[in-house]
């Protein structure tokens, strides 16, 4: 891994940057050795703080010296007994508890010996390439809590490396699990190294994005010799995860032909060009253990791309993507005698009664691996709003099983996110993958909810504004219809005004229930009983039937 | 019905407003001699034009005089054999098809005998006071669009007559079907009149919030008396369907006392401090048959109420909520015997995971009478983005049967919504209504997303914008990253660049396709056979294997 292609900027930093969240603090759970990393939530009065996951890194400004290389020593030591296979997948089968495993019990309330059977089995992932010391371990399965990536990188028409970077930052804070460099257009080789370099969490590529640059936007040139040296050169620089599109083979790209919107993964798309113009089998299928064999010195995991996956409600669930969906099982059993980690990625745009068809068969056709879905989308008809189409089917899909959801910006289809469509996005994605955690019954989830519920129920308005994904909107929007300072400790709000709310009534009533003794239905029925006189002229049909 | 109390500006009028969508007109379906509207949008080249539900209504400018009295004949006729009940429900029981039947028919693509049908055995209700001639029919019915209900109304702390009535006519462009005026301040029968005059959906009302203001604020005061009186004024003045809290009985109130945010509901929390107050049941329940001979008169609906709904996900699905759910079942019969028509109000705040039980258990307990909930919010930690924590539960409920869904603003929680929530709040539930009706499979409702993807596919960027929800905001993200209008005509965006464009690939792989006869598998699989030699060197475990 080298920084010489670093560019330099005058001030060798980008601006400071204010992300701290209000009566928080970055705290640290000390455990075997380990310093785990938790945002703390202060509360008033006597109620205790609340922790949240948290993962915004270490505090820094200086980008061009990156975040500190907190796995190094771990790297180092393991690399003494090392056998050529540095996967979190081949230490867990030998029965090695790593420290990026006993990190993530930490960071996810679990015992590690579970988080080894899991990587174990392969129905969970570490992404953790042994050149990304600066990263913060997470873990990718369905027995953890729900993640969600951010996708960043510039294109040929639009933005800058320091954006990229800034965007990164930004999209962590706000609470992506693991960022995807999507970069398209020149310094891509620069504009990923200072992303990973100051990333504390995984980082994703596409690989076949860079192939397509170094032979000029021609697929028909794009070989199997490239795609490794781009691989080594990715790895090297210490990316995380790989998308791969081996599962688009020749034989399912005639059933796209008759589709509303054909193929519109870019990957997909692109090796679909080149089988055709080769009529030949995908490369990336039949060299799929040459890539096994690159992926495992690295401990870069796959993140098997779904070429075909439905671009169009219309498209959902067809052969085309079902086919590749086999295929993508099939080389998940290939990457797993490599002992390499897999996950595998989904749709896309899927009405919400087709939506549990993908993850039923995703989990039956790839043996339990982890399932990573984009949304999915559960209508076309609302560009400019897509964040909240897909949070839809991603809520859903996350409840039924999948591990990580990408997000969608509400640019999605239109243009290139800024950063307040990459706050959009995390945000509307943090609420789905909670709101599957709540489903599923994920220990924990929901002392959040309970806590913020609480506080607003006993008009702790700054305590509510601070439990929220997003405390600054939450106090702006109460400051619109109410700015006073000491509307903060009124007990009613805006909504209804002093007289009507329905909280301050219901204040009395427990006061009043206290007072009279009505806190037990048995009290209830005395008081009913004694009164039952007042009751004589009500109709049969009214009378309390139980 | 009055407008007496209108009180009249200078301009005799609200600022035109531009309540248009580009390239649509609004247009009438000529049939049985109604005039039914739809938007029908116009595309480009040979695509032929896609007519949409409309519920913006007719154009106007003029807000004293009001929308033109339409149903007014079709009243005026029915009120010359008049029996004393006038209930779309009494009519359909008489075997009767009404103009509203007929027309709800033409709008929903179906039979006026199946309206009728539905109607009478009360699994769907036309809401339509006859002294709300004005309105456009529609029906709320689970085997119908699924609709949706944008809540306006001033507080005592804020907004004004004119405000309410510019958001009414705002959430009506946007694609409210129908619209509740939850006014509680000064001018609240001003306010409901100007709405109702300029209303072309149903509007709903909660009288006892006037009840409330009548005895200065405090609930132990409230009586029959003065209730029935206030139901009369609102009847008169033509609201559709009022909610009414009669199921938050006595033996229930106990159950909240342990609950984390107790009751939220301001009806329900109104009726539980009345009851306590006086140790004595419900007015609401005792004297329900009173109300359903009041309600008769007018075909006002019932929205029977859910006072003791979850205001948290700790408290979703519990023995208060589902114990007044009985007695709402219980209510419904009785309304039903006075064939006067009912939904059912539900939740409120419910995880994934207990979405459907509320569904099941109100088709089961309240006889199939439609169900109309509030989100439900499925976290509670995102306020500021409530509109997306509903939306998600919102789509999934209305799927599983709910047949209107009341939106929720980002504002809920923090203020009351300004213009910009409001439209907000509409088009996050239109997203999830229009994801129910796929869902689904509601006859025609894919049209438009097969039409937008097509267009999309077709980089017809035009076609698209108009096509989406809200295409000025479509056209601006997009104007964002390419602003040039020749841009329009790019067959390729900014997310990817002219390289990139998956699209653009598809469309040469396609065009490959065809003119190297790969357009079926049996052709694919020809031309596999004679390059079967290019494969030898394949390992066996990458072969194809079907």
């Amino acid at each position: 891994m080298t920084k010489k292609n670093l560019p330099i900027t005058d001030s060798n930093s980008l601006p400071a940057e204010p992300h701290g969240f209000p009566n928080s603090q970055k705290a640290y759970i000390q455990q075997d050795g380990l310093s785990v990393p938790v945002r703390r939530i202060e509360l008033s009065g006597d109620n205790p703080p609340v922790d949240v996951y948290d993962t915004s890194g270490p505090v820094h400004s200086d980008y061009v010296k990156g975040l500190p290389r907190n796995r190094q020593p771990w790297i180092d030591e393991r690399a003494k007994t090392d056998d050529g296979n540095v996967t979190q997948m081949h230490y867990a089968r030998k029965g090695i508890i790593t420290n990026e495993m006993k990190f993530v019990a930490i960071r996810e309330g679990c015992e590690a010996e579970f988080v080894r059977s899991e990587i174990a089995r392969g129905r969970a992932i570490i992404p953790s390439n042994i050149n990304h010391p600066e990263s913060e371990p997470m873990i990718i399965g369905r027995n953890f809590k729900v993640k969600i990536n951010g996708n960043i990188g510039n294109s040929a028409v639009s933005s800058s490396i320091e954006e990229e970077v800034e965007k990164l930052r930004w999209a962590t804070k706000w609470g992506s699990d693991t960022i995807m460099d999507l970069s398209t257009g020149d310094n891509i080789h620069e504009t990923r190294e200072w992303i990973i370099r100051n990333s504390p969490v995984p980082v994703g590529t596409v690989p076949i994005y860079q192939c397509l640059e170094k032979v000029n936007g021609d697929p028909e040139k794009l070989n199997i010799d490239l795609f490794l040296e781009t691989l080594e050169e990715q790895a090297e620089q210490g990316v995380d995860y790989f998308t791969i599109h081996a599962g688009v083979l020749l034989r399912y790209i005639p059933h796209t032909a008759n589709r509303v919107t054909g193929i519109v993964s870019r990957g997909g798309s692109i090796m679909a060009k080149w089988c055709l113009s080769h009529h030949k089998e995908n490369f990336l299928y039949t060299e799929f253990e040459r890539i096994c064999e690159l992926m495992k010195k690295y401990d870069v995991a796959f993140s098997l791309g779904d070429g075909l996956r439905p671009g169009s409600i219309a498209d959902a669930n067809d052969h085309a993507q079902f086919g590749e969906l086999e295929t993508l099982g099939e080389l998940t059993k290939v990457a797993w005698e490599h002992d390499v980690q897999v996950m595998i990625e989904g749709p896309g745009h899927v009405p919400m009664n087709k939506i549990k068809e993908n993850m039923d068969k995703q989990l039956e056709l790839c043996h339990e691996a982890p399932f990573y879905t984009l949304g999915p989308l559960t209508t076309d008809i609302a560009p400019g709003y897509d964040h909240i189409t897909s949070a839809i089917g991603a809520a859903m899909i996350g409840w039924y099983g999948t591990s990580m959801l990408c997000y969608v910006t509400p640019k999605e289809h239109l243009g290139l996110p800024n950063r307040q469509d990459v706050k959009d996005g995390v945000i509307a994605y943090k609420i789905a993958a909670h709101a599957a955690d709540l489903a599923k019954g994920h220990a924990g989830a929901q002392v959040r909810d309970d806590a913020l519920s609480k506080a607003r129920f006993e008009f702790r308005w700054d305590d509510q504004f601070n439990l929220s994904l997003d405390p600054d909107t939450a106090r702006e929007y109460h400051d619109e219809t109410l700015p006073a300072p000491a509307a903060k400790g009124a007990h009613f709000c805006s909504m209804c005004g002093p007289k009507f709310c329905s909280m301050k009534i219901t204040q009395d009533v427990r006061d009043y229930a206290e007072k009279h003794g009505l806190d037990s239905e048995e009290a209830l029925n005395a008081g009913m009983t004694q009164k039952a006189a007042e009751f004589q002229d009500v109709k049969d049909i009214h009378l309390p039937q139980e």
